[in-house]
């Protein structure tokens, strides 16, 4: 951030009065320009058994298998943005269950929350960021070929409660310095 | 939004090619600025039955109770925002047990959520942002003096499920329809 977006003189970075933290300042209109975590929601929907899954179309891991999940647009609820992502990413229309997994991700300042969804009907197709979409039975899961830990977390902590027929929800913090599949999250 | 803040250059507001939402974009740098809900981060921490609650010193709802809540930080986990919106507002500190509820306020693009945590020592104050702090058994609960339906949501929650032994994990959408109290979060 190099410039104030309200009136377009140059910022500062520095600790604004009664703030510990540094922020980026306009020192012309006074403004103080906040950046915060973002939440990527997503939802692990179901056709009976079998999950949905989507490979990716876009980077980063291109190629490789996600729960539909994306970022949180303004005005809407967590429940809408994970309806909205099945619907761009997998062409599918779900009914929502409940919140599954949260995942904190801090070195990338991003929170992953995932529900669980039921599909409406048996009725799917790659959207415009996916190269695939199928269903996928526990024993086929390409746990190897997953794009993301958060994703990877959230499959096995489904399939672990659905095992015991408990389904809870789920919190975990993705640490830079465990083992790292792709990038990170 | 009226200056790219990475150019300088002046905005526009338009759909992005592959996009289905107005985004403020810069055709000088080719930058899209997009925006997203906050999440607001805090603590129903107890000290054996009684709840930390702190009167707020600042808008909006002045000299208003609240739990001990703030937008999350980027580089921090839900929980350790929690942890440190405890001790800036209470100069508290806190364990953290388990998420216990999110609430979506979608007319204002934020997300509410709240852990349950104990004091690790009966020792508080007020912070920069609170008048007063202090522990409150459930039937002393100042109800109509609470700063955010969200607050008070989440202590009808957590007293019911203390009542019951069985904490589990709510969550519910604030609807801007619905009676208001105070700035409707």
């Amino acid at each position: 951030m190099n410039f104030c977006s309200a009136c377009g003189a140059t910022v500062n970075l520095r600790i604004p009065q009664g703030d510990t933290a540094l922020r980026h300042v306009c020192d012309a209109c006074g403004e103080i320009h906040y950046q915060n975590p973002k939440l990527v929601v997503g939802a692990v929907a179901v056709w009976g058994e079998r999950v949905l899954l989507c490979r990716r179309a876009i980077e980063p891991r291109h190629g490789k298998w996600t729960l539909p999940a994306g970022f949180m647009e303004n005005k809407e609820t967590t429940a809408e943005a994970a309806a909205r992502e099945t619907r761009e990413e997998a062409c599918a229309e779900i009914a929502i269950d409940a919140p599954f997994s949260m995942i904190n991700i801090p070195h990338i300042s991003q929170v992953h929350l995932f529900y669980r969804a039921r599909l409406l009907r048996p009725e799917f197709a790659a959207g415009a960021e996916s190269l695939d979409v199928a269903l996928f039975d526990e024993a086929d899961i390409p746990w190897e070929a997953l794009a993301f830990r958060s994703v990877s977390l959230t499959l096995q902590h489904f399939f672990d409660d659905r095992r015991a027929a408990q389904f809870g929800f789920h919190s975990a913090d993705l640490d830079i310095s465990a083992p790292l599949t792709g990038n990170g999250t």
